[in-house]
């Protein structure tokens, strides 16, 4: 598949920060970062932009959850690179102060990406409003799209269409709950009600879906897709990025430098933290679950394996006539 | 997706063995037929039925890739079930016996499955009349179809049309090189030229597709599916049974089966033996490659997580002009 005007977001940092409490090395980012400058990936996103509280320190939620400027310029400045990716980082609502926002041009931020819950899109949209006035681009990252009420998600994706600050509409499958028939229904419903806006994608991969829904998301005319370097993510991580780019044929990707680094820093990741598909996702992934049940569950060494109990009770948990 | 012609047939044991050397249990085998049985599934694989010979020894090569009559007979008398399954095995062309085959009417199998290369789908088909005539079930599963010359493929494909005896031809992705876009080439190609034949698809999940392409090929009209338990199988696995179950959605499979058997005895397999996705396997998928180099790398304690080098290496092996 080679379509020019596709480009791959790298959320390595930002969705596999959700498994470590964001406490990845600066040389970690850093080695992240020159693998992504090398690969040719369009934008990397190095963390949420969260505001520090007395209750939500930088000790305890790591450093990449706020994203200082300073952290940023650091792990940029680690690499000189022809054709650096824009730097992204994730705004949640309600979690963040707009005020305090540099101008895009006095800040190492290209882009600002918003999530939120389809009750939230209001709220989304007004910090994307701000974020645009500030000169940066912008997502919309609409979350847990297949456990919405449709009437209430097209109410947000009309809002959405109306905001021309917004340049990248995101469909999210939070659950991994999609299988690609969803992918297409869903994207055709943000096309109908969202005509004006570009689309972005973010799988998860609770049933080995999210490299094919991925490239059914392109097949549906995304043209902006996120993946992560060997699938790091919550639960069950996200997209691949390196399958991706193998698939995606486009001669601007150099895979090599994904491979190095999963080498080199990944495989011994994976002795300190879990990610991927396993039984208990997929079990999540097919009720269209939030994962936090099936987190839990990986994290206690007792029940961790047990999938039968875990599919027994989570059938039990879903009778609420 | 609900379609009541849809057969499910599991190839766990067959395919597993390959990775153990056919060294199943007889209580494992148990285990995995009674969970076939409740689960509902049409059809279960219980091995292959080779030739014994002095160098190929049931010891060394395990007791499932011989599949003696007493040795199903055990297995199928230890569960009582109003709707068992058909019991299958696998005939390689060129290392099995037809001259013992009993009738099946006096034979605890059902169906034999014919493996073959394209240059071999003529000796196969020589086979699979007389496995007809003494009254069995039928499929040629025609392997590596992503590696074959597409004239040759063509005039095989031609043939089997021709050939009456054969039930079920199978499109099998045996290096796992597929996305859902060459499914469905490779489909249509086998609709054209063997339009009188019943479909069957059999993937492998090195690029974490075997579920999705499953997937691909039943909205293409293939009416017979392979899958294994916990997507056992050589190298990458296969289809997950599990998964797959969820996704059909009839009524008349039940998954717990499946999950209780996962959890009693896959779990514990797992700490044995090893299968499914790692980087390994999806750059041999991607490159289109036969497993063997890929297999033997992750049985090499050195090198078996070296992904960077073995990509370099497979390229540097690829270049052939």
């Amino acid at each position: 598949m080679y379509r020019k005007e596709l480009k791959v977001l790298d959320c390595t940092i930002r969705d596999g920060g959700l498994i470590n409490n964001y406490q990845f090395s600066m040389d970690f980012v850093k080695a992240v970062y020159r693998a992504a400058c090398q690969s040719g990936v369009d934008m990397i996103e190095l963390g949420k932009k969260l505001e520090v509280s007395d209750e939500y320190t930088r000790e305890k939620y790591g450093r990449w959850n706020f994203c200082d400027e300073d952290d940023l310029k650091q792990v940029i400045d680690s690499c000189e690179c022809d054709n650096s990716p824009l730097v992204a980082v994730m705004y949640d609502v309600g979690r963040v102060d707009v005020g305090k926002l540099q101008p895009a041009d006095q800040s190492p931020m290209d882009m600002i990406r918003t999530a939120c819950y389809v009750h939230q899109i209001d709220a989304g949209l007004d910090l994307i409003k701000r974020c645009k006035d500030l000169g940066y681009q912008t997502t919309i990252n609409v979350m847990a799209a297949s456990a919405a009420i449709e009437t209430e998600l097209v109410e947000g994706l009309e809002e959405i269409n109306k905001t021309d600050e917004v340049d990248y509409l995101y469909l999210v499958d939070s659950f991994g709950a999609f299988y690609s028939e969803q992918v297409t229904y869903y994207l055709n419903l943000y096309k109908k009600h969202a005509p004006d806006r570009e689309l972005g994608y973010h799988a998860h991969n609770n049933q080995q879906l999210a490299f094919s829904n991925t490239q059914q998301a392109i097949i549906d005319g995304v043209n902006l897709l996120d993946a992560t370097i060997n699938g790091i993510g919550r639960g069950a991580g996200n997209c691949n990025l390196e399958l991706l780019l193998n698939f995606l044929k486009n001669p601007k990707f150099d895979v090599r430098p994904i491979y190095k680094v999963i080498q080199e820093h990944f495989v011994p990741l994976r002795e300190e933290i879990e990610w991927g598909f396993n039984d208990i996702y997929g079990i999540s992934g097919h009720l269209n679950q939030h994962p936090r049940e099936a987190m839990k569950t990986r994290a206690d060494a007792k029940n961790r394996d047990l999938c039968y109990d875990f599919y027994l009770n989570s059938m039990r948990d879903d009778v609420v006539a």
